[in-house]
């Protein structure tokens, strides 16, 4: 029902991943391959001016991020905020930027702020300062978090205005704790997003042609695995690892 | 801000309440009174046809039903549950039921059964019964919670379809733990609404006329408050008791 609607990411019996899933029980192990077999329906066309590594990361970071943003409504005279300057948020502030939007970055540090200036940012705080939760009370239409670590999220909620909706893309294995009255005094909501649908995936992509944006990224060799490896889990990569599959044979 | 958009509920600077409040420095003591000095703009005209006694909860319980269920879409073909049939939640099924929802109550028991489809409902299930959160899965547009206790959030949000809302209008006073992978997967949201503004508890009001509804009550005079408090302590109370002020003198 829900894929029929181009919302295949929220298939009542589940979507299969490219990589990792399942599919006629057998796993599926695309995405690192030099070839890969599939329905045409679950295929999208990069569009010309947007080199294929720099599209690899918009399949999952670009549209994770493009689709809660078109989805709660973010476009001139909305504030946005992302949480968290890293793969998936540096998407978040570009493409909340293209879609004219006030963005504002929440990172724990200022260490990325020309970064995040530079991807169409208008203003960057420390979520280390608590000073910035007191500035920013009550200043947001739309919150996306892209961080998975338990933020205190009464304090995060407290950022959004009457009617204002933070949305988790990122997301702890732990529950998190939230008080009601977090939510009630205004009306707001806290909603989680998943990716996007092949239909949207593929609006997502010429938006980005047809904007100029794309994944910053370093493209590396198969050799080169091992290191990228450490090197993202000690946060050291601006914004995304790209592996050439052309080197892995 | 809110307020001129007659969302005085929302003000910024704190509303007032009618009975408890603080205003200029002082604190209102209205509601329990016979007389009472108020602004113009706040208060509300009770149509023909609607009974004072019967109106009193509309003020409360009424609008903060109403509230959430017009600014969720409640209407044809929309699929509403109203968790908790009490004072709210008697009212949730009424208006619900009234605005051409399917309207489903979840109460701990089924010992209200009987009222409950009397107010409309055309589903009820027990929520002490494990079988009612498998069988209705993946259910409802909106969830309307109107319990002050602790419910275990993510049985009650896996209730929800693609793009569902949970509201709570009642709100424990401790966090709750709410995982967010019971949002992310089917876009779902959990959100706050507190009472209604004054222009849409009059639009209320005028709505509970037009389809003769009002709260189920009993009235009772000055010297049966400490009997009554204590039924309502009791949960013995269907669903609201309403105190004639004649007999305060």
């Amino acid at each position: 029902m829900n894929c029929k609607a181009g919302e295949e990411q929220y298939c009542l019996e589940g979507n299969v991943g490219t990589y990792g899933g399942m599919l006629d029980g057998k796993p599926t192990d695309g995405g690192y391959s030099e070839k890969i077999v599939v329905d045409e329906n679950y295929v999208c066309g990069i569009p010309e001016g947007v080199e294929l590594d720099v599209a690899a990361p918009l399949l999952c970071a670009g549209i994770t991020l493009y689709s809660p943003l078109k989805h709660w409504g973010a476009g001139p005279g909305k504030k946005v905020a992302i949480v968290g300057l890293g793969g998936l948020g540096h998407m978040g502030v570009k493409i909340a930027a293209a879609l004219g939007a006030e963005v504002t970055v929440l990172s724990q540090s200022l260490s990325k702020k020309d970064d995040g200036e530079k991807f169409g940012a208008q203003h960057y705080y420390a979520t280390s300062d608590d000073a910035t939760f007191e500035q920013l009370a009550g200043s947001f239409d739309l919150v996306v978090n892209t961080v998975s670590a338990a933020l205190p999220m009464d304090r995060y909620l407290s950022l959004l205005g009457l009617n204002g909706t933070m949305v988790n893309v990122g997301a702890p294995a732990e529950p998190l704790e939230v008080p009601a009255f977090s939510l009630i005094p205004m009306r707001r909501s806290w909603a989680g997003s998943m990716i996007g649908g092949i239909a949207e995936t593929q609006e997502m992509l010429e938006f980005c042609a047809e904007h100029g944006l794309g994944a910053e990224i370093e493209t590396i060799s198969a050799d080169q695995i091992d290191e990228a490896y450490d090197r993202v889990v000690g946060s050291d990569v601006r914004y995304r690892f790209v592996i050439d599959v052309a080197t892995m044979a």
